[in-house]
């Protein structure tokens, strides 16, 4: 069996190294490639991607999996062997369980939905979205039969993205977040005057602010060597090979945060895979527990740490470093005033980290609604609206700052969002542990010192890839269960001082 | 068989896409790859050669070109699907002729000789790098036999980089181009200080000079769409999929001639791949005729068209633009003098046009002496001064200068050095051909316009990828048979009135 575990890792490297190829031609695509080279290179994707898939799915290597499955169960189900299996086995599952041909359909109904909605979303007009929506309601109805669930199809689609969570978690997660949320952000509505964040739509050089971020980025302890930062239309983290994690940011002339706070972002996230066991590298393990700790993490740095008073006391001179005729006036408290001015804004990409979690919940609610049916289609706009007067305050002109929003629908995933606001969460909880145990560790954060923090990151998140699932790598890390209340308490004490209430 | 014909044409666009993946993963590797990537990039190369390995090595696929070559002979040896046929066979057949245990065997060799080769050329220590050179001369030995050959080893070698050609036509040539090359470089060795390229040596900003360097691919109608110019430690083309053909050169503050030549040189290349008919993309036509004949291509631009005096009329404004400090006093005339200087020189990658060929006659003559046995190794390094003495005037000192200079051998290649003098007689015949056939080609190269040559290369040669061997393409091109002639008299008009003899 020993020999058969060996074969196994033989093959998880195998499919590793082809996505490392799979990799490095998206992130290629977003940075470097010539614009004629677009359809050429979705061919070699796909290619690939097929070339993958096949060993990946092949009668052999599920019977390999049969094999060793309880053999795994028998080191126990602590064991190194037991979580390798259970990853992949999980991975074989999701891709086995649906036929091709209904991949292929579903496939086909997101291009021609991506397609429906830039044109849709042009001329704000949900009725000529609504039936590629219809399809990809359905198809998700369908999916979640294939995968299997036990108490609503909802649960099956949350669980590709978040192994292990169910709707009714989430649910009684939200409700408690809600609660705490609504009335703090009708506080701070209600005294919207009192933070100005003008200072940083002040006009600063692009390659200045790059420079800037590149120095954050250093000062976090992400690791140039075994990655780097471009630049992309939209900033993302790829894993081109576990020692090659990159990360690319955008630049605002107007509006400097958008690159230091999208660097930050992503440099969270790359600490994480940066992080992870080299032992657990090119194995079923060598991943993150879910996309919502990975959230965790870029949150984490973006926000708790990056948009922090020590945070801001250190960034202050490196800005008037590089701008000085422009911020060299500039108090910290102005500053880490205007990086946490809170408001209403339609759209969540848009949304601070009080508002934030206010657009998930709504998304929550609708989608899951319309995937069990008891929200119909025709009634969702309306109901985006509503919630949206009911958590934010505001209601939407049209459905283009509404409904019509997001991609993800049109990309077919339903059950996504859900992981961005368990990611703010988890934040929260893994930093109050990680402040507990290491004394003294925001002060450092004002001299540049982040190492105590991602210390212990990488001791008790980290490092552990996905060997454990979400829920106990919270409380192995000593975070106990799932906790609305570090995050919720976090918000209000930070934004009760800002705001004055 | 229409249907098998098809399916052949499948698997060569299947093996394309990987292709490509393993091209963006060099050319990732030689411009962005952060260092500590190196060992999981290489890991991942491995894996997808392999992969293309299995693929296009299947017994299936040879059972299916063998059903296919008597239908695509049936279609006459002027057909595409002949040519189509034929090409694929040659690839199929390069791999499955060598044993796998024997392909190993020689990159373990390959790996090791490097490395010892990279340390002998250090120290100028020849007696520790032939116990690997005799390893690689007889593995080439065995390799040809494999392969197989009509009259000499050497024969079978140089068909893997020059389809079709053979030892006794390359003597032939070379003894030619030697007995009308040595004389004129003994000419301009009589006169070294008639011409100065000190005005080279200036000092020039590098960001200025990359920045040239992109107008004049420009210029060549380098298409920008479908490739993109980087920098590297070493100036190449490559092809990431038929759309998207990049080129990279360097940059040297104190020799600006080194980043023009190497952009256009690379350029001449990539407008080859450009060029290359869409209806052969991704099939067994969508390369090269040959590594000569891409070498003519880059040879053509850099020296013939790069080197010529209107080009040097319409680059010295360029020049003037970027640097008026520097060359703002320079004429026309000091221009064309400078890029023209020829002297000897032990390097041959520093070599101008005219003592290039000379280093390659020198190491043909080596190589294939020591395949066939005439040259025993421990009589190389003299061999190879005594003939630098012959043909270029100067004995190297030391072997790093000498015999230890190169890093073919050491990557287990012999019969390649050819194909670099094969490019040069090769760009004569086309150019005199085109210049035949367009009047006042050579006049609108003061002007920036290299269309008109551009559009007899594509039609003569481009468009035709590998449909041709070289031979039919000169022929086709109405070359007539290889001929070192036309090379000679560029040569010799050339530098007799540069040099006044």
């Amino acid at each position: 069996m020993e020999k058969k575990y060996e074969i196994l890792k033989a093959n998880l490297a195998e499919w590793t190294d082809i996505g490392q190829a799979i990799s490095l031609l998206n992130w290629d695509q977003e940075t470097n490639m010539p614009p004629g080279a677009a359809q050429g290179r979705a061919q070699a994707q796909g290619t690939l991607s097929r070339i993958a898939h096949e060993k990946a799915t092949s009668a052999e290597y599920g019977k390999l999996l049969e094999e060793l499955l309880p053999w795994a169960e028998g080191k126990g189900r602590d064991s190194e062997e037991y979580a390798m299996l259970r990853e992949a086995k999980r991975g074989y599952d999701l891709s086995v369980k649906l036929p091709a041909s209904f991949v292929q359909e579903c496939s086909e109904t997101s291009s021609a939905a991506m397609v429906a909605w830039r044109e849709a979303k042009k001329s704000s007009d949900f009725p000529a979205f609504k039936p590629h929506l219809q399809k990809v309601v359905e198809q998700n109805r369908r999916k979640a039969q294939y995968l299997g669930f036990r108490e609503t199809p909802y649960d099956a689609l949350l669980d590709i993205y978040e192994p292990g969570m169910t709707k009714a978690t989430v649910a009684k997660a939200f409700a408690q977040l809600r609660s705490e949320i609504v009335p703090v952000f009708a506080e701070i509505r209600a005294r919207k005057d009192a933070v100005s964040n003008k200072i940083l739509t002040r006009s600063t050089d692009t390659d200045k602010q790059f420079r800037l971020t590149q120095d954050i980025l250093k000062a976090m302890d992400y690791d140039f060597n075994h990655g780097r930062q471009d630049r992309s239309t939209h900033p993302f983290t790829t894993s081109i090979g576990p020692a090659d994690i990159r990360v690319t940011t955008w630049t605002d002339k107007k509006w400097i945060p958008a690159a230091i706070y999208a660097s930050i972002h992503e440099g969270g996230h790359a600490l994480y895979e940066q992080g992870i066991d080299p032992a657990y590298h090119k194995t079923a393990l060598g991943g993150a527990a879910s996309l919502g700790t990975h959230e965790s993490q870029s949150r984490l740095w973006e926000n708790i740490v990056g948009r922090s008073e020590p945070f801001c006391k250190w960034l202050l001179p490196q800005l008037k470093a590089y701008f000085p005729a422009v911020y060299g006036k500039v108090t910290e408290e102005e500053l880490y005033r205007a990086v946490n001015k809170s408001e209403p804004s339609f759209i969540r990409v848009e949304a601070d980290e009080v508002s934030y979690n206010l657009h998930i919940l709504l998304r929550f609610e609708i989608e899951s609604g319309m995937l069990e049916g008891t929200l119909s289609l025709d009634d969702a706009p309306e109901a985006w609206n509503a919630k949206m007067k009911e958590y934010l305050g505001i209601t939407p002109k049209k459905a283009s700052d509404g409904i019509l929003q997001d991609v993800h629908w049109s990309m077919g995933a339903i059950g996504y969002f859900p992981t961005y606001t368990l990611g703010n969460i988890m934040s929260a909880q893994f930093y109050e542990q990680a402040k507990k145990s290491v004394p003294g560790m925001e002060d450092g954060f004002a001299r540049g010192d982040f190492k105590p923090l991602l210390g212990w990151l990488r001791q008790h998140v980290h490092r552990h890839g996905s060997r454990y699932r979400a829920a106990e790598l919270l409380e192995k890390a000593g975070c106990g269960p799932l906790d609305v209340k570090p995050f919720a308490a976090y918000i209000r004490n930070k934004y009760s001082k800002i705001y004055g209430f």
